[in-house]
């Protein structure tokens, strides 16, 4: 049986936009600006990659989507936090991601700031949620116990992850080490701190996430840690890539814009082959890593032969 | 016996700084930029006021410091983003905070950013090593468990409690009103907004927080809320106030600027008299509430009085 990467994707895409909706305060709750920013910036036609890869990081170690969909959402509002402060005029000064203006544009760059805070804010508050109790009654699909993501003590390693791999340990650490660095000269090894750090720390994260929250075993948590690694590095270099050969249709915004801000980029330190030629051997590790967890590990390999072929 | 306030606050600031230089990364690991600033803004002369609020609303419910110390420092790094990010800019423009240049003007914009993002960020991280498992060999004081702050349940409270109010229905939904109203006339009510949302919605958690972590029962739980909101409000009047008369060696920064840049007031809505006494009102209702938890309540009381009192 051949799996069905796009309905798997589009599934659990659709349940995560449906959950941030929930999770998210209505655009009409005062002060209304705030919350209109915030909506504008996670509705704004993301491919969800990192919750996608906490219910796959859960599903390959036993779990299902609706046990972790809090933390799953969490993770989506730090990225959506950490792309409306990278774009304001003190950092990247973007005018526009995906083809639409960025937040401080249309908000201001005040309210931008604000919302980017509120956002990470309300992410822990989220990952917190994970643990609610079963509602009433008990759960709705009739299972005793919604899930073994209820179980308290792992809130703590959950949180640790996330405030670790978002932290300056993490994807600061990356953002602040490529605002240092921009319009210098970078060797290969800082320009690999920057994408570890900057990308490939959430991203091996939200699969570590998915798997911490519903228990996996010490061997399997391993498996999925290298393959998240792999699978974050990957994810930037055919970023930079994109990057390189893209055009303002395809990328929503500017192609060339790293280069053109002189920011370091793969391609521009290797060269476009060399880069390939890397995405392509970590995909082969990160797969190669989850052999031992057969078929539950599946979708994470379909979305690391995804990461590589994409075009946007 | 009378309670002597200032060696108690000197006693848990300094727990609550050798616990902070403790939890922050070391100035020089990498990126030493980053946690330099962090540094440099938490190290900048603070109160402590917040902390010590968590630690005295743990013991006013029977605990003790050493409970809460992991959380107390979260809420003094959640206050001290709000400060860096309030002061940028885009926000208030502010060049100087308790007499230093802001961070901002030392690290430049966006390492400013950045140092409030991974101080929000390090916070949620700490909340969750205030359950961290108790050393092995157990507490070092030797007691068999290192407090009731480590049943895991109340991980999520705490975490709901600070997200919260630290989010768009507390701390940023008062500094969104505040920045909307610049320069605009505003009522009373909206002025009352603001200042229960940004600063009072804070205070009352910081309360709360330590109430929670030891496991105080509803009604001590509750006396300790009223307290807070009560005590909150009247610190941002007292505040508000001390702008208005303060001078630039009393504050460290320029006295009246909230005048000058057209920020709405306590005083300049309601007149300095009737702001002293709402203020005292306010500090009288929170002592009031705290009766019934007696001695234990005494130093939130005593601090009660000194935010009526102090003058700076």
């Amino acid at each position: 049986m051949t799996f069905d990467l796009a309905s798997y994707l589009a599934e659990r895409r659709r349940l995560v936009d449906e959950a941030l909706g929930c999770f998210l305060p209505r655009a009409d709750a005062h002060p209304a600006t705030i919350h209109e920013a915030m909506r504008y910036s996670v509705f704004a036609g993301g491919k969800r990659l990192r919750p996608i890869l906490v219910i796959a990081g859960a599903e390959a170690a036993g779990g299902m989507a609706r046990d972790v969909l809090p933390t799953a959402c969490a993770v989506e509002l730090i990225h959506t936090y950490s792309l409306i402060h990278d774009d304001l005029p003190a950092m990247d000064d973007d005018d526009y991601r995906r083809g639409r203006p960025t937040s401080h544009k249309v908000f201001g760059e005040a309210i931008a700031i604000l919302a980017g805070d509120a956002l990470l804010t309300l992410a822990f508050g989220l990952i917190g949620e994970n643990f609610a109790a079963p509602p009433a009654g008990g759960d709705p699909a009739g299972r005793a116990e919604a899930g073994a993501a209820r179980d308290p003590r792992r809130l703590r390693e959950v949180l640790a992850e996330l405030a670790d791999a978002a932290g300056t340990a993490g994807m600061i650490g990356g953002q602040v080490v490529d605002v240092l660095s921009e319009g210098k000269a970078v060797n290969g090894q800082t320009l690999e701190y920057i994408h570890t750090h900057k990308t490939a720390a959430l991203i091996r994260a939200s699969l570590r996430a998915g798997a911490l929250l519903v228990g996996a075993p010490g061997g399997a948590l391993e498996a999925i840690s290298v393959a998240g690694s792999r699978l974050g590095l990957a994810f930037q270099i055919v970023d930079d890539i994109l990057d390189v050969e893209g055009s303002l249709e395809e990328l929503g915004k500017r192609a060339g814009s790293d280069r053109r801000k002189r920011k370091v980029t793969y391609p521009g330190h290797f060269g476009l082959e060399a880069s390939r030629m890397r995405a392509k051997a970590l995909v082969e590790e990160a797969k190669a890593a989850l052999e031992p967890l057969r078929a539950a590990a599946k979708p994470i390999g379909a979305i690391a032969d995804f990461i590589l072929e994409r075009r946007s």
